[in-house]
């Protein structure tokens, strides 16, 4: 049986380009998602285009009613501003699952680096802040290229899942999993979420080097 | 052409299981290697099991010596006490390309975690003590149990090698994929060295979970 029983997805930042193609496969699997954006006009259009393209029904509308809608509810805002939008929607997560996707990342001429977060990593911010929610984090080193694959081809890349709760590392697991070719894949605790959101920064070096769209696969597993 | 032409691979805390794993799979890929321990006999010791366990030829003795003997030196050894041995064996290390593979981690009930290092990393600790090497990080995620298998199966995993000097990470690079099994990667500058390290955190976390010997593979590449 499907721990996602008809749950609500609801992508926070669902406009960029992580977001739109988090809720392209999540649509095309069949599940009900929610696209939330600064604006509700931005949502809604974002949204349309995405169920025009996959011929699913995806909704769109502003970051906060995307929050209240969603069971789940995925964090895929930019760094800047990450605390400052969890806070103000800490209402409407209460008591609910809150995927944090955000990786704290500095660019200058050399390439990507890790910031550092007070907190030790954007997920543990997320937790701090909404005390009332249970925070994961995941989905950080998944190409958003692959994801916004028109012809949805299989992502061959595994998505470590951080959290403290096995329910909600199960469930988004399950989530991950539904994305053809992608494995969810306990990863840890949440103290160590740090690291994997870091290593987006090694992984967009890689990509420099090879040309490519790298993710990470776990092996002997 | 091997970049690889007759060099010397010395390994410090060579006699300790990722030491040993890497020992045994540089011996049988007919590099020649030099264990260091933190005394001659230990590291003779090991150095003739090895030695007789591969029908191969390996040499031990102690830290400082194999630091003299290596022309590329790999850092194996536990992260107390890391940056005090490099200090001591900067005047051996000067001129040569050294390999940091340490993990700063601490361990509790809740299973590994990733210490905070002043440097930002093991890799940028030896890079700040070392200053005429050129320090570059690898062999950070690699399972010592595979390593050491006695049938030398291939190892299904990656090595990304982290640097600011091409030369010295190619290098590396063609030094890991000496390993059946293994592609040598370039993972990134230095400063994203500590992701890396980290990383080995979330693997324990993961071989605890699924009871396996993860490593990682780069997809898309």
């Amino acid at each position: 049986m499907s721990l996602l029983n008809g749950e609500t997805i609801a992508i926070l930042g669902g406009t960029g380009p992580q977001g739109r193609g988090l809720a392209r496969r999540f649509a095309q699997a069949g599940l009900t998602v929610v696209l939330g954006s600064r604006t509700a006009e931005k949502g809604a259009q974002t949204a349309a285009e995405l169920s025009e393209a996959t011929g699913t029904t995806v909704t769109g509308t502003d970051n906060q009613s995307a929050a209240e809608a969603g069971d789940i509810v995925l964090v895929v805002v930019p760094w800047d501003g990450h605390g400052e939008l969890l806070s103000k929607l800490k209402p409407e997560l209460d008591g609910k699952i809150v995927v944090d996707c955000v990786n704290p990342l500095g660019f200058d001429k050399q390439g990507a680096y890790a910031l550092t977060v007070e907190e030790g990593s954007a997920t543990e911010q997320a937790a701090a802040i909404l005390t009332d929610s249970t925070v994961v984090g995941a989905f950080h080193n998944v190409s958003a290229v692959l994801l916004e694959d028109p012809e949805a081809a299989p992502v061959e890349t595994d998505v470590l899942v951080l959290g403290d709760d096995r329910l909600a590392t199960d469930l988004i697991q399950e989530l991950a999993s539904t994305i053809p070719g992608v494995r969810g894949i306990y990863g840890g605790r949440r103290r160590n979420a740090h690291q994997i959101e870091a290593l987006t920064a090694n992984l967009i070096s890689i990509n420099r080097r090879y040309k490519t769209h790298a993710g990470t696969r776990i092996t002997d597993l």
